[in-house]
């Protein structure tokens, strides 16, 4: 292992420099020829580490997948990463780097898609390459979505009846690298995930701005009807979806659990890790509750009026307010957007509620099954750090998909730390982490080469 | 006269395009060298009229002012106008010509400025011109101001120490052209002016936007607060606003004055003018007091959170709201953005209230003083319409500051359409509006003439 690692950073720093300076951004529709270049390079990269790679065309972004066979009789690892990446504005966020530029300051690489999750996605990759030199007799099914920071919409298409790998349908163990620990002291394995649901608030209620001075009092304010909507949609204060019948079918949690997910939780390590200054007042225990075990409303912008410098005296005509709400099981997003829709029409019927990509079903597995019990005994291991076995607050949308196609359970295991600023600027990754990921991954492989096939 | 508009109209549109393809927009900084040239090139313009003119300096833009002295002892005439414009975005407003390139479609002017207030600036001008032609005994004071559109901010450095104008310092009569008929058929002469405040909200919770996977439902979310503040600061239906002592100092008005404001104002004809889809719910009378006799909240726009395309999944870290309130006699800025602070300071203390340029003081004449009545019939004879004596919605901060450095009493005559878009893409003006507008300058001239000095 020693040996191979001593090879395999400047490996892993040649294709991260390789992937970070396309920019993958699904969001923007101009990238679409830079996701494709990615895809090419990273299939050339799996075939050249041993595997059977190949770009599997979807509706939407291509998805880039790799297998090795050693004996179907032996175990079938999934992994799963993805390579598109958020926006980034260098100027508008302040960024210090460009963030389509691989920078390597010490040990760190700075760039937009470093941490989040090109970099973990190469650990993952690179440790499976080891168990393939060490032909160890485990399969690997290796998927590469480019499409998950738009919502994962077309990632449904690879487990239809065009299905690509290989020897039985479904692996024994999903594992998935894409997100965070605790912090560096606190590895932590997810088993859970919130959902999400984007859809957006628009009102019109005039051609164009008019002059305040000559319509307004008359003329309605679009903007300000939406403040009015969202401060009767959320509790600004607490957070609390003041939408009726949203909290229905929120699952409740045991003790046990949550006891596990609030132990070494501390508001102040976390405030500082995120730069919040400060946060909804709340105990450890329901702020752990509020961040992975309950839905969120978050307004995550509202464009319309006078957007220019300085000042125009205008009331505005047309105004939207894109919205982002994080979902926990049991909550389905039809389901919610729904009572929105409802809610929407009877308070504000000339508002236009329109789903926006990016919905992911919520999602969690038992933590109790041997497949989370090993890694987190690894993890223990080669970081000499207690790992706790977590839920997240965030979504993947490829994991909902995932979890209705396939039986296996979904392990989700990420190597990025909150202060790498995940979907911010200045995002990096470390090499220290890419190198634990690597280490703990080859020898969890090695682990699960030793089971018995259920078949 | 016939003689003289022959050739004025070739001379008004020669100006008005120049004028116009000088981006004066107050707000840009970046244009200050375009109000520059505009303010020689209108010094120019006047001194070839025969007015002794010059380029006044202030700490903001500078003000062009023009002199035309007959006879001190004869009535003295200050007209006042402004250069400097709205700013205006071709792609992001919709403009079907480009606004800084002065388009003449039949006898329309298209172009940002051609109707506020360059076009009525020219029209006053060019009666002004024709009275010195005729040898008239009557004197002028032109005062042509670039920082209107911003607020006005400087204007009162006319006033001090450095006055400009030779003869009495006070001129017996202040015409101010910049405003609005009812419509093509309702010429309107306005004695009153709403004034206006311009404040900005701003809330920062983190260093930076974070993922809402990652810290929503702990986390602030400052556009969520911002609408919450904004909600309990107006009533979006109604537009009333709540916060605690705003209405204390709203001067009343009596049912004649009420009559004469309402009379011929029609919802429909008025929501079809102005482009709007929907209005709040009023009578004509409710609508009337609205616009013109009531203050306002306006929010004019919301900045903050993801603003690029597609979606962010992020809990923003800071957001922005720019508000106008409009306010009315007897208000008082100052006292109303106290009023403002103390309600954010209660309401939530960590907004930040800060003022904006753009303050301008509400004002209101006696309509029944003679030169409103004056002009009034002259407006009748020449247009064959009836002309209302009104008040307007709007604000001029300039006319709040001769108001208090002047005696004379302020005659607001504007010669602009409500479909010219004051304030809005595809601004025009037309020939027939500045025609009229010579005319009855030119008329309105004559018979001021004939009038003793109060000397």
């Amino acid at each position: 292992m020693e040996k191979y690692l001593l090879n395999t950073r400047s490996e892993f720093e040649t294709h991260l420099k390789e992937l970070v300076e396309m920019p993958t951004v699904s969001a923007e529709p101009e990238r679409a020829g830079d996701i494709r270049r990615c895809a090419e390079y990273a299939a050339r990269m799996l075939g050249a580490g041993g595997f059977k790679s190949g770009v599997f065309e979807t509706a939407g972004n291509p998805i880039v997948i790799g297998q090795y066979i050693h004996d179907e009789r032996a175990q079938t690892v999934m992994i799963y990463n993805h390579l598109d990446v958020q926006p980034a504005d260098k100027e508008k966020e302040g960024w210090r780097t460009d963030p389509f530029t691989f920078t390597k300051i010490g040990d760190k690489y700075f760039g937009r898609g470093t941490t989040d999750d090109k970099g973990p996605a190469l650990a993952a990759f690179l440790a499976a390459h080891y168990a393939v030199w060490k032909k160890l007799p485990i399969n690997f099914f290796i998927v590469w979505e480019l499409e998950e920071e738009s919502g994962s919409t077309n990632f449904h298409e690879l487990f239809g009846d065009r299905y690509p790998f290989l020897c039985r349908p479904d692996p024994d163990v999903v594992i998935v690298s894409d997100g965070l620990w605790r912090d560096r002291e606190h590895p932590a394995i997810e088993y859970g995930l919130r959902g999400n649901l984007c859809f957006s608030l628009a009102l019109q209620t005039a051609d164009h701005d008019t002059h305040s001075g000559c319509t307004g009092g008359f003329a309605r304010n679009p903007i300000v009807e939406l403040c009015a909507l969202i401060s009767r949609m959320v509790n600004a204060v607490t957070g609390d979806i003041k939408i009726p019948g949203i909290y229905r079918k929120v699952c409740g949690v045991n003790l046990e659990e949550l006891e596990n997910l609030s132990r070494g939780f501390d508001q102040e390590v976390f405030k500082k890790a995120w730069g919040l200054h400060t946060t909804r007042k709340m105990t450890n225990e329901e702020a752990v509750v509020s961040l992975k075990l309950l839905p969120t409303f978050e307004v995550v912008n509202i464009s319309g009026g006078y957007e220019g410098p300085g000042f125009k005296t205008i009331v505005p005509h047309r105004t939207e307010a894109k919205i982002s709400m994080r979902l926990v099981p049991d909550q389905n997003p039809e389901q919610v957007l729904e009572a929105v829709k409802k809610f929407v029409a009877r308070m504000n019927p000339d508002v236009e509620v329109r789903a926006l990509r990016g919905t992911a079903k919520p999602y969690a597995s038992d933590y109790k099954n041997p497949y989370f019990q090993m890694l987190q005994q690894i993890v223990g291991e080669v970081t000499g750090k207690e790992c706790a076995l977590d839920r997240s607050g965030g979504s993947i949308g490829a994991v909902g998909t995932m979890a209705e196609y396939l039986k296996a359970p979904i392990v989700l295991f990420g190597l990025s730390l909150p202060e790498h600023g995940y979907h911010a600027p200045n995002e990096y990754f470390e090499w220290s982490q890419a190198e634990a990921g690597i280490r703990i991954f080859a020898e969890y492989f090695e682990e699960i080469s030793k089971l018995k096939s259920p078949v």
